[in-house]
């Protein structure tokens, strides 16, 4: 066996970067460091300050980040766990000394200039953005296996992107979908997605015993899924709202099918999809998922409901989107990178 | 003033039945008085038992149930909180007695015998059912004012259905929905609207952390929406969510509008239909209603936002399901048959 | 009748302002107008964006706070719903301009130079603090009925030290609790006793699935229970913890008696105490209060359970932090003051 | 390395058993198999619908329980998460036929009479009952290792037990505690706790927004913790109350210490006691535990408060119901039994 490789986190104590560590630490081919972007991050070396729920656990000490401990750890893989704008001024960097990059945030997502936009990136970046940007690879294996294996830059999509889109892409592909009639994702999320900076609207108060639709019509990852599906921005509707739960996604989407079709056509669909696919675990019908069952776990769940016409059809897509959603997608896209089993370090 | 009205509870110890005494006991014009179906029910006529929330407030003593209880105590209006199967039972005699009927079940909303068939009324209800259910008026006052003015028996709208068809019923009166291009009702609700019943969905440890959907393709309720908003089965998809809340609807209602539309002929349209009605808040653009914000009110709260092609329209519509969803619109419904002020008793 | 009392509240955007202000607003006997601190608070006129659950009512669009805004609605009666800080500052002049003032803070509860220490009045606060912190009635009507009546700046109780001292004033007025063998109060509140400020303590994902202990030995509203119950500080341990919900409080008293006592020894001494106070319910035994049972009403209620030795006491004591704990008791003590029944707009 | 160990689980579909099975699955060492108590439990074998959680994962197919089903796998240890009648009933047999048995009811953990009448043993188990309960060991790895390392019978401790057990015992040994002036432990539990039965009590709506105390004075638990900590009964005070967050428990404890001590007293008497036990995180002051830093998984986090006095004592103990509370415990006993490392297969 191999070495183990050595691998950095920067931004463990955010929610995403949190279960990062997390799963690094008791992953048996790798070898973590955990990086504080700044003072305020690093300086509390106690992990029982910073990690309570993992007090007492040496493996869970931060240093402050600098180029130079990562050459002084060997560091080859590095994660960024940090928002857009510190992932765009890091990364041409991080190119250029070698490292290969899974990163995260929404930075290098996106290859069309008009879904860019909402991001702002004049304000943040290098010249090179653009280049880097054309190498990266959208980070979801059930879709691109082969370019994460070989790429140094991985772009790990977001959570809502990922659910969406793999409810949606075996029934794309397939040609079964009447895009005309337009496709619908009525999804719900864990506030955990919002972030852990303290605002008005992740005050308890304002969450528990209540439910609430934001970003209508102009959420940040819709961008992600027209590309990755290769649809028209008129051709999908995207509605986040937030759930008084901590974690958690549930996407209902909405479709009409070109002509009437079994139900068994459908499931047919999914299974020869994700044949392979140890992370997408298809529901039998009428059966359909629900947060609970792939809350703490990888796995992305799907179900799905077929009108007695055969043709309106209702698609569940559940996952954890601190897991399938954030750091667990990254960690297996790791795996897809070393070329190790994609459930390696996640069971 | 004319002398307190005299009315009975029939079911006050269930949640809609329970908001509903609670109503009753503070209107202003009436008198009421609470009955159990059974002994299991009448028998603690300790209030501190059967509403310990209402501790020591004598106005809670519970009876059990007779025709000549209510011949006692002079009872002109018979609210039934019950399951369908009493309601379809008790009713025939509540007509003959001469009494006026606000039933909260779904009993006698369904004049189509297509919408019927879900509850199996053949099992329950005399032979007199079916001239009865032609008189009954569906107890939407908003739709409906006239009609329940003047009916005996007002069949309380189910709490799905009240949210859905408040948010649908001025654009398609105003012909601004293209019906063909389908209507969806996303909809999310608290788990009082599951009842009081422990099973093993409405427990605690299923219900937390979590969101399921349910009886997709096949909710009670859809016949209810299909028959008041003049719509065909096909036109229609609701799909009901069960929220980790107590309490609260959200429907958020995807629709085509048939042409590119300004939001402001949308707001005039919601304005001018609910122009009068107090029970309704339409929410100035781009403020979207959240359950919290109509919880412990009768209101129904409604909002919408516009995509920029100016047709695909995204409605959101909340309530309290306990309050418009069932009691609070009982009491309006009262208010309304006996020519008071629709808020009367409900601030 | 007279006419309506004009009043004022300062701070109705806090949680326990914003109750206050949804209270006085329906009250028959009074005329409230409601003022912000500053631009940022007042600014937003629009009902809808400042009590987006009010939407709609007039009755709730806010003005900038100044003394001559008081002066032309001719007010009698100022609500301060602000921090302790402020109202240290703003009591003084509104004294000397002849207003009667409640106030909700910490500013004025307290006598005793010691328990003072924790609010550091030193900076804030004027010369003539010392003076008027001595004409303070303490506004626990309860207690001290008379004195409120008569004041003209009432200090309302804490939420934690109300539940607190009307769970223990009647045992120790009866000489029954063993002061020497301790009290322990083992508190708990819902999220919106910490404030509406957005900090990493009350985020959602921090709060849910989560209990925690704070202020342990080191609660502010220590002080106003020792001073009201005229216990010495060893006598006293009061332990908060922080509930995974919006609103309630629950209190788990210990005591011990000084001799062997029957129950109905302990339900008499409860009984006699809180005759003719409306919003103290006594529990019958065995039955305890629960934190839902007294949630959106005036309540505070108790139960107690004695074991067999008949010395071993456990009291529980229940209440709506945001009403009986704050908005709902300022209220009462207005009605007090003004010779009202203390359930006055209360219902 | 030796072959696998071949164990059985009867009632893996509650809560404490789905929880066991899920971690023996992923334990190295052992090889499970998963037994149902009745054709309804054991019919559905499809992993889907018994553990929608587990969805396609084939390990955690369902069989009959019989002894000859375990004869046939060769089983030699076996697990009981089922009620203490139905352990009262198989054990005896199950000891006959040479099996270790791991109990998690509360069949087997009481040596005194007085304690068990709670349970009502007389109504289950053999005549041999008395004789088994002499060599069962109470499974409390922290206290009893040697015992449990030779035992045929291990009685899972209940998980209220584990906490106030653990947060007590090491200042009890070392004599710090002033057991005349009594011991309090206010704790607090997630709904898992009470099972997965549906009762009114553990309904969605009951719980949310609650908080409740339950069989205060008269908690089964009791006598577990008496025994363990050789405590008589009026030395303690356990009371019980039911939180809103599926799982996790929380004690308070309060005691008195027998003379002024230095809070690194307090701290050395924890951290020599639990010196080697993994499985036990002591927290540095002032940071106490929460509920949600050991949710999860094994530990049981402990911390502290002295007041200034230095006598008057608050301890925090803080574990998950289900793992240190019941089925990782359980795994913790076995690896005990068999002389692996406790952590083996629970990180």
């Amino acid at each position: 066996m191999r070495a183990a490789l050595k691998v950095a986190v920067l931004g463990p104590t955010g929610y995403s970067g949190h279960e990062l560590a997390r799963i690094l630490v008791r992953h048996p081919r790798v070898e973590p460091i955990l990086l504080g972007r700044d003072n305020g991050e690093a300086r509390e070396k106690s992990s029982t300050r910073v990690f309570p729920g993992l007090s007492g656990d040496r493996n869970y000490s931060l240093h402050m980040f600098s180029w130079e401990i990562l050459r002084q750890h060997g560091v080859e893989l590095f994660f960024l766990a940090t928002p857009h704008e510190v992932s765009r001024d890091i990364v041409p960097e991080a190119m250029d000394r070698g490292l290969r990059v899974i990163d995260l945030s929404g930075a290098w997502r996106l290859k069309q200039p008009e879904h860019q936009a909402v991001y702002n990136f004049d304000n943040c970046g290098s010249a090179k953005a653009g280049e880097i940007m054309d190498r990266a690879a959208y980070g979801l294996p059930e879709l691109n296996r082969t370019q994460i294996a070989g790429a140094n830059l991985v772009a790990n999509p977001g959570c809502y992107a990922t659910s969406i889109i793999l409810g949606l892409a075996p029934l794309l592909k397939a040609g079964l979908i009447d895009r005309k009639r337009g496709i619908i994702s009525d999804s719900k999320s864990g506030v955990s997605g919002a972030g852990k900076e303290p605002t008005a609207r992740t005050h308890f108060v304002s969450v528990a015993d209540n439910l609430s639709a934001y970003s209508v019509f102009s959420h940040r990852h819709t961008g992600e899924i027209l590309e990755q599906l290769h649809l028209e921005a008129p051709e999908l509707i995207f509605t986040p709202h937030l759930l008084p739960i901590p974690r958690g996604i549930f996407s209902t989407i909405y479709v009409h099918l070109v002509q009437p079709t079994a139900p068994k056509t459908v499931k047919a669909c999914y299974r020869d999809f994700y044949a392979g696919s140890h992370w997408v675990r298809t529901f039998p019908t009428p059966q359909l998922p629900q947060i609970q069952f792939s809350l703490h776990s990888n796995y992305c769940d799907i179900g799905f409901c077929l009108a007695d016409d055969g043709q309106r059809l209702i698609v569940v897509s559940c996952l954890d989107n601190l897991l399938k959603g954030a750091a667990g997608q990254a960690v297996q896209n790791m795996n897809v990178m070393y070329g190790w089993k994609e459930e390696e370090g996640l069971n």
